[in-house]
């Protein structure tokens, strides 16, 4: 992966529209207070889809509506709205999550089988479905592509978008990617969307297959407090205009195509953890040497999630003994007796046993925003990572004070 | 268990040593900064004894000693230490608990081998043995009982105990409990230590048979940060001293004991939860209707445990969906549709769609410090409880800044 990974060039600016044939908008249209509410990403042409969604057994209309629509495989408009979530609002919300996709399919004067709907927001209360449908007639086709990004963020600080380009077999192919965070946010999809767009030829069931199998590495190893989801979501189209060969099969260019993903999913996923809600760090777990994969980075992300591995970033506290505890909870058995820990690349802890560390170059270490746990397991040979953010008096701020 | 819980009288005056035989005490000997932080409880006769203990892999050294000391079935002191956990200490801090245990049964003059060892504090430092060597030899057989309680308590606010009697067989029996919290409280005994005592006779077949049954529905049950430690421990002692006839089998003086004990694990249990660090609030999650005991107390303790629900409540926020979001995220099979949930007696959703309520109604019981999350299932009819407490500023404040 690393020498294709080295083929991937990151744009300057980015923007969810780059790819070819690809446009947007976002505005406000006053679901919120002020801020943009609603955007919507449009391809001239139907584009492979695919999409992954909140494990969540409560599921939000548009998720519910986006699993059946995405069957076909194809995609050309996708429509999100904030500030309200269209989830828990029973068999009115489904009704208003199809008059989003058909007023979508109408003016864009496409069939409302090609429209993906997105919500994000507060869980429990009715959409003001009028203010939603005049909103749509108000977007433009070419329009603020960057007001997309912002047009569908809550709690997030910051946009979070990435566009990159790479020659998939002679051809230049594109792909951006948008998402929002940022609270609500562990393990498979919650509360956080992500759209991404390209213009590489590949078909619907490379598609699936690539995301599904990326999201296990990228999406699925944040956690910004353990709180799943009713709405996540990440959908992806792929309109071909780059009119590369289309990928088939999984090939070299098909390994390349992952690469390009990946580089897009993981930058998201970071940005997204880095975001967390109230969040003055953002937390790198490493775990080396696991025995397979899926134990790196169950173990990686047992310890990101630890409300006090959390709090003690916080403080600048480099107490180690919560992270080997954090460990230790997990439900990949370990040996504590012979693993490594270090801090920043400072080791506090060998072969199951204190080391004495610097405590001045400690805390000097820890002053920063980006704090790298390092775990080596000495039980294999396997890697996993994983990313969060810390536990702040901010975070208990903002949701203790969100619906009121 | 209803009728045999009325039979059960609550002393006003709780004290570890009140059942006969036992005594105890409780002093400061400078492993914290001024508080008590050394104490143990002695049995005039070896005890019963049964234990539940942390599923951390990470296990503290008094711990795995405990382990491999109660296997003989018998206790007849404790001794316990506060400030310092002894784990992830290496070779040293197996040696250093087996010296606890060695000066105890020597000071106390009884066998090393009916002598329990229990630490609780900050990991991953080498316990000062030589303070607790000499801290053992300052504590007196008839010292201050409730002196006890607040020797193991680390950031409790307050000490747990409660002492009850009933009559089993014609006989007094005596019960008492002290325990203490409150970080690092989650699944399976987690930064938790409990000490029961009691005269009643029974086998320790039967006591760790009841003990391993009850923690299922108590202790077990209680989330403070969804963090589990590698301290925690239960230990009952069961002298006989009452005088009824041994229970020897599963009988109604088995019953009757069992709901002496539950009585006790559960008021500790609240009391902790009540108590979790930085708590506002005590959260009561009663799960009704489910498809068994099972999936009704994962259902409770899911809800209790989310971040998102904690906030809420701190925040008086009746943010029932987050509620419902967490109910979805458990591993139990739901219908979101079905689904009613009440706060404070308050219905807020019925049949998986928000019901209008009173928001100054609502806004005033939220001011209270308990709090009843009320949740039926409508899938079968089975019951569960869990217990925890509301995510403050204050808890972050408190493990920000624990080690520093």
């Amino acid at each position: 992966m690393t020498e294709l990974l080295q083929k991937i060039h990151q744009l300057n600016i980015a923007d969810i529209a780059a790819p070819l044939g690809f446009h947007g908008d976002g505005q406000h249209v006053g679901l919120k207070h002020k801020s943009k509410d609603l955007g919507w990403i449009y391809s001239e042409t139907p584009a492979a889809v695919a999409g992954v969604f909140t494990t969540n057994q409560v599921q939000a209309a548009p998720v519910q509506l986006n699993k059946a629509t995405i069957k076909n495989g194809k995609l050309q408009a996708i429509i999100v709205n904030a500030g309200n979530a269209n989830a828990v609002t029973g068999n009115i919300g489904l009704e208003h999550a199809k008059i989003m996709q058909a007023t979508t399919a109408k003016v864009l004067n496409i069939d409302a089988s090609l429209v993906g709907v997105a919500s994000t927001g507060i869980i429990g209360q009715i959409l003001p479905i009028d203010k939603v449908v005049a909103g749509i007639h108000q977007l433009n086709i070419d329009g603020d592509t960057n007001g997309f990004a912002h047009a569908i963020m809550t709690t997030d600080t910051q946009e979070k978008s990435i566009t990159i380009q790479s020659n998939i077999g002679g051809h230049l192919v594109t792909m951006s990617g948008v998402a929002k965070g940022s609270g609500m946010i562990h393990p498979n999809m919650a509360t956080m969307l992500g759209f991404i767009t390209t213009d590489v030829s590949v078909t619907s069931d490379l598609l699936q297959q690539a995301l599904s199998d990326d999201v296990e590495t990228s999406f699925n190893q944040i956690t910004i407090d353990g709180d799943t989801s009713t709405n996540d979501m990440v959908l992806v189209m792929a309109n071909g205009l780059a009119g590369n060969a289309t990928i088939t099969t999984t090939s070299a260019d098909y390994d390349h195509f992952k690469a390009m993903l990946h580089t897009v999913t993981t930058a998201l996923a970071i940005d997204i953890a880095s975001d967390g809600e109230g969040a003055t760090k953002l937390l790198s777990v490493t775990v080396n040497n696991g025995h397979s994969e899926l134990d790196a980075r169950m173990v990686a992300k047992k310890v990101v999630g630890s409300s006090l591995v959390k709090t003690a970033m916080f403080g600048k506290d480099p107490n180690w003994g919560r992270i080997i505890a954090a460990i230790g909870a997990s439900d990949v058995t370990i040996n504590p007796n012979i693993i490594d820990i270090a801090l920043n690349d400072i080791p506090v802890m060998t072969a199951g046993a204190p080391v004495e560390f610097n405590q001045e170059m400690m805390s000097k270490s820890l002053e920063q925003k980006n704090i790298a746990i390092a775990i080596n397991l000495h039980n294999g040979a396997a890697h996993g990572q994983a990313w969060g953010s810390d536990l702040t008096y901010e975070y208990v701020k903002i949701n203790a004070l969100y619906t009121t």
